[in-house]
């Protein structure tokens, strides 16, 4: 999280900050958790560097889950809704939400995007968080399930280097693998260190421009929070 | 930056912690900055988001710009020393700031740093921020020039989505062109979307792998403050 909310710069005043806000969110995510609980339906809270995939991994899922459950989803960037309008040719409900110079969502941004996306009964809300591997880790969306995408360009040293995204998640999607002949990312070196750190993770492996894996990434989205 | 610095959950006491955080930091960077200039050397602050190559950029052009210039380096992680140990091998002094959870390095940190990497006169201070494209854009840390990397496998919509990054930015380095065949990135969408957001913008090619594109980038860094 952001030093300046006290990691770096810390005095009291600071200090006071980080903790109302982290607390203030808890309070919007504790609704948005109830708020989805009584319609029976979960959410997925997807965060990853900028360019890890994110978006082109929803819009290989979302045809494939589709038939399975009601989605919606929530697109959070800092400027542009070019990620909403892709989701939009999906033909599910999508809402963008832009933060500015924000870097992540909060979970009182999720609320208010609750209201202009409808979930249905027994749905599933894909929540796409602002790229980064830092600052999203730290605030609860109310989600039920929290998936972490690393892509393998970015290399395999990242669960090392960002610990904070990885020690929560629910799982891992390790992303374009379609590039492993073209990079140098060891895909045992990264669940090794990642199952090190989480034991519970789920990991997969998928490639969202060839299809490579996402069933068995769709079957475990599929029976979130049921 | 976070929104714990207010830029979302904005009240007063938020937006006074979140200026006088700027405040600080812009003293330390002042100092920075008077500190480089009396030794005649000069500062980069390299930012990127996790994984866009900027270890393997800086282990590109150490070799080729060393015998121009001195060159210490402050490498910036959230854990590990994986990236100092790397530059290391290089042959040139490194110091690595761990930030624990923080997601950017701030002035401060740096100030700390350049009392264990000793910048010879006329040097030059590379510093390798923590991979994030939003948070590091809003902390000076009293560079001379600051550069973004961007890689290709990360999209040419980036800069559109996270314009805080270019905005202010003296280099766009568009790396790892040698995946080029195999990412759907245009370079051309790249540039002209840089270049009308910052048409001050120098912007270089490049593939620490292959080498390519190299040598205009390491002219350029070897001029850094002359």
């Amino acid at each position: 999280m952001c030093e300046t909310c006290g990691c770096g710069h810390r005095d009291s005043r600071t200090v006071d900050v980080r903790r109302d806000v982290l607390s203030h969110n808890a309070e919007h995510a504790a609704e948005n958790r109830a708020r989805l609980a009584a319609r029976g339906a979960a959410a997925v809270n997807v965060i990853g560097s900028p360019g890890a995939g994110k978006t082109a991994l929803l819009e290989a899922v979302i045809p494939r889950l589709r038939s399975r459950r009601s989605i919606g989803v929530i697109e959070g960037d800092l400027k542009t809704a070019l990620d909403a309008e892709r989701i939009a040719r999906t033909g599910v409900p999508v809402h963008q939400i832009n933060t500015g110079d924000g870097c992540h969502l909060d979970a009182g941004q999720v609320a208010r995007a609750l209201d202009r996306v409808s979930i249905e009964p027994g749905g599933l809300l894909l929540i796409e968080n602002v790229g980064n591997l830092v600052c999203p880790a730290s605030f609860d969306l109310g989600e039920t399930l929290r998936v972490v995408v690393l892509s393998t360009p970015e290399g395999d040293d990242k669960v090392d280097k960002y610990p904070i995204a990885f020690v929560d998640a629910s799982a891992l999607v390790i992303s374009k693998i379609d590039l492993l002949p073209y990079v140098g990312f060891s895909v045992a070196r990264c669940r090794e260190v990642a199952l090190a750190l989480n034991p519970r993770l789920e990991v997969f492996e998928v490639s969202a421009r060839t299809g490579e894996g996402l069933e068995p990434l769709c079957d475990w989205l599929g029976g979130a929070g049921r």
